[in-house]
């Protein structure tokens, strides 16, 4: 091997050139397609040698932030559509099937099953909420069996996780299974929207973007069946003041769903509720395990 | 504002959109082309989740190998070529002018300025050398006060920030002045190769591609005179072993010397040497300050 010195105008092919042979086929891909984009983002830009030391820095201050409970590189792919990108070609839905999302930082392995209809809230706090609905096939029959594990955040924006000690342990988490008429049903509270960590390097570089931090109020499913593929998403609050500007882009048109305020007595009976609710009602439709 | 939603096609437009009219204007320009370029990256590569999990992770990595000694992030930038690419277009030259490289991590502020032809080696190991030229303008005239900048490793690859108390404090560093004549001249001893350090993340992705991380023996020069553009280059020993694979890619045609093996007792006697030595004649040509 004798490749030609670095040049401007063939710096990516020359860079690429050097990976071996012998090494694996994949590893090669990778690093050839990333430094073929990283050389032509460089070309575009023409930083200057300081904007060059800025963007080590920032890399550097991002990795430094990072511990066993921040994850400010995930956070970093997340406002960057990267990790929404990933989700994107890792998830291509036949026609009819639910679309994903993101699973975003705060699912927890683990949460208990509960029969169906019962209350994930475990504090009492916040406007209460029925969610219900049925989990199909794409043939619209519904699914025996089915898996539905489900996390939110609470009424003021945050997750049990983010305030230990604040709210019981594995609140507003529960797992579901349903019976032969593929339905689900739980209750819990109205989400609020909140702000991903934006005390980090993260946080900086929206502020100087003019970027919000805000995610809108949204509710996660994963959906697991056998002989389905698994489907993690969410559902959310169209009438969310970020819902056209989530920070980490995991909203999709299809993910929309209705919270609608029911207050009519009957209604709140026949539900088995006890006072004025938001109803959600959504279905899911999962793909043939392929 | 009302963007679209994130899709798969559309991805780097809606992420990019994002950014504020009223943000810094080259803030924004530098997010929408790193946008748009990582985009395609992933596009191009679609990795599995888990290949997107191991590149968060090596970043991370990454990020907490660094301290005040130790850059990793410069490392990373360096073996991808971006290093080299940064300053090839930071340096373009007019036709006639010395070529730029990568000014690399162990340079020094406040060396000692030194008389014209002294030793810049301290601790009299290794292979004597004596390395002379003449700082010249675009149009051949030589350059008077001309302040040259030079630094090298030992016969053993080592910097002497690598070798504390091993070395001598400056040890093959020094600065020069240049005359009316626009010439220079020191003696130093003859450099090796040498691996970039390669027990970190960089170290262990070099190794997956099959890479070897060494360097080709070179010396160091910063070059800076009034009403001319200062230059940061390196010249090259051209039977090095590792010439033609460069880790960081440093090396350009241009930038070759002759390390001429000199023992004629007559131009030892001539050159003011005390015993067989390596010379090499090298003139710099600077460019006009635009």
């Amino acid at each position: 091997m004798k490749p030609g010195y670095f040049s401007e105008h063939d710096s990516a092919e020359v860079v690429a050139a050097r990976a071996s042979e012998d090494a694996d086929a994949r590893a090669r891909e990778i690093y050839r397609v990333l430094v073929k984009h990283l050389h032509a983002a460089v070309r575009e830009l023409e930083p200057t040698q300081e904007e060059w030391l800025r963007a080590i820095r920032f890399l550097t201050r991002t990795g430094h932030m990072c511990d066993d409970w921040r994850q400010e590189f995930i956070l970093l792919s997340d406002v960057l559509g990267v990790s929404m990108l990933v989700d994107a070609v890792n998830n291509r839905k036949p026609s009819g099937a639910s679309e994903s999302t993101v699973l975003g930082p705060f699912h927890v392995a683990g949460a208990p099953e509960l029969p169906m209809g019962a209350d994930i809230c475990r504090d009492k706090k916040g406007t209460p909420m029925l969610v219900k609905g049925r989990i199909l096939d794409t043939a619209g029959n519904p699914i025996d069996g089915a898996r539905i594990d489900v996390w939110q955040a609470n009424d003021e924006g945050f997750y049990d996780v983010q305030q230990k000690g604040v709210q019981p342990d594995f609140n507003l988490r529960g797992v579901f299974r349903t019976a032969s008429d593929g339905a689900y049903r739980f209750k819990g509270v109205k989400p609020k929207f909140y702000p991903i960590p934006a005390d980090g390097p993260v946080g900086q570089m929206l502020e100087a973007l003019g970027r919000h931090p805000y995610r809108p109020a949204h509710l996660h499913y994963i959906i697991e069946a056998a002989g389905f593929q698994s489907l993690t998403t969410h559902i959310f609050d169209p009438d969310d003041p970020y819902i056209h500007s989530d920070a980490v882009f995991g909203v999709k048109e299809s993910l929309m769903a209705e919270f609608r305020w029911t207050e009519d007595p009957e209604e709140i009976a026949a539900e088995e509720m006890r006072a004025p609710f938001f109803l959600v009602v959504r279905d899911f439709v999962l793909a043939a395990a392929s």
